[in-house]
């Protein structure tokens, strides 16, 4: 059975303005490889509800599952639950299980949960909350669809309590071969080496470092002893670069 | 007039699965900031020839630019040139003006122009070449999508290429201000001052820090002194907060 696909979609006006680099995506996406689900599409999209809709439901209807991360805390530019409420015509209202969440939380802190702070309890009615053991704001699973925090601590400790319940498949393995050679002598021996191992998928990721042009070649598959002797022929044909 | 609107299309099995984290589309995001060119996308796609004509399609469509990241090299899987040769129902060859450009680099480096480097020659028919200083093999415009190398420094040589050609317009300001205190203590005042700015735009990101709770606020717009007076006023929100 083919390995789940996924996408990720990351909503926040900070990283297409260039003030913010994302880094959750890049996190989630080596997760998600060890977990065997195969990631095919990374989007960010701006603080814009009809944006916001849009990309859900392309996503969601493309793939098996889709992870957002943004938008989901007590300012007024946190629209992500009521976006993905309307992708999936989910009426979104402050529930009884998130606000009690909150209200712990911030007993024990001894502030007020004021009407900005239970936004966050906001919820779409079928919607299965994620566990946020940092700051309580709960995420949500509604679908196929994982709505987690932006702030990267609270969205890794939301990806720990979200993937565990997701029913991963067979976990692609890499092995990688560093060749200090211009891509264009690579090039042509990898292209064969590729055509015998259908199997497997070659990728070439050239670098020029301290005026070197190299690259490095990562060989990924689920059949590790193929991934093997595929990194051993390559080896041999550049019998000067293993490194 | 409003500023143009951009997309960014980043091209590579290797963001996906984890391996490399992609830091163009924010070196990028940030040029187009200053440029006056308004992100309002960015997307990551596998190198599959089918995924990247779809988003090639949609996103070109949609903004008034695209530019591309990945996927311009010599080897097997750099499939970009016939991918956006497709999306526009252009003819993709090895084009003289581009095997000029290669033959002269590879003659000074003593280097053989072999079949590999030359599809990196391969551009389509109409397109207008993007100088690359770095390594001689060039980017291209057809439309309005931009394509450019994957590796970072060719990448902003590129970028510097490229985008004094095209018309930008206002710059987009902003200025920022650190709040130790929880969203949910800010979130309220400053929908408030959201409301009473409605050009320009109020951003709240939060952090956790050493323990403490805290959001830096964003007001960006293009009229600067509406941008000092809000600032001015938020400051005057939490007194003891401007850092």
């Amino acid at each position: 059975m083919p390995n789940p696909t996924a996408a990720i979609l990351v909503i926040g006006d900070e990283i297409l303005s260039g003030r913010t680099q994302d880094t959750n995506s890049h996190y989630l996406a080596a997760e998600l490889t060890r977990h065997g689900i195969d990631l095919r599409e990374m989007r960010v999209v701006a603080d814009v509800e009809d944006d916001i809709v849009t990309a859900i439901r392309a996503l969601s209807d493309r793939y098996d599952h889709v992870f957002t991360s943004g938008g989901i805390g007590p300012t007024h530019d946190d629209i992500t639950a009521d976006a993905v409420g309307r992708a999936f015509g989910a009426a979104v209202d402050v529930r009884d299980d998130a606000r009690a969440l909150l209200q712990a939380h911030y007993d024990r802190q001894g502030t007020e949960l004021n009407a900005a702070r239970l936004r966050m309890a906001r919820v779409p009615a079928d919607a299965t909350l994620i566990d946020n053991p940092i700051s309580a704001a709960p995420g949500f699973t509604i679908g196929n669809v994982h709505v987690m925090a932006g702030v990267p601590a609270v969205f890794r400790a939301m990806v720990a309590s979200v993937l565990p319940r997701i029913t991963g498949g067979t976990p692609l393995l890499s092995q990688s071969l560093r060749i200090d050679r211009g891509e264009g002598d690579i090039a042509g021996p990898l292209a064969d080496l590729a055509a015998r191992y259908p199997g497997l998928s070659f990728g070439s990721y050239p670098f020029l470092q301290n005026g070197i042009y190299g690259a490095t070649v990562v060989v990924r598959g689920t059949d590790g002893p193929a991934i093997d002797a595929a990194i051993d022929e390559l080896a041999a044909l550049f019998p000067d670069e293993r490194t």
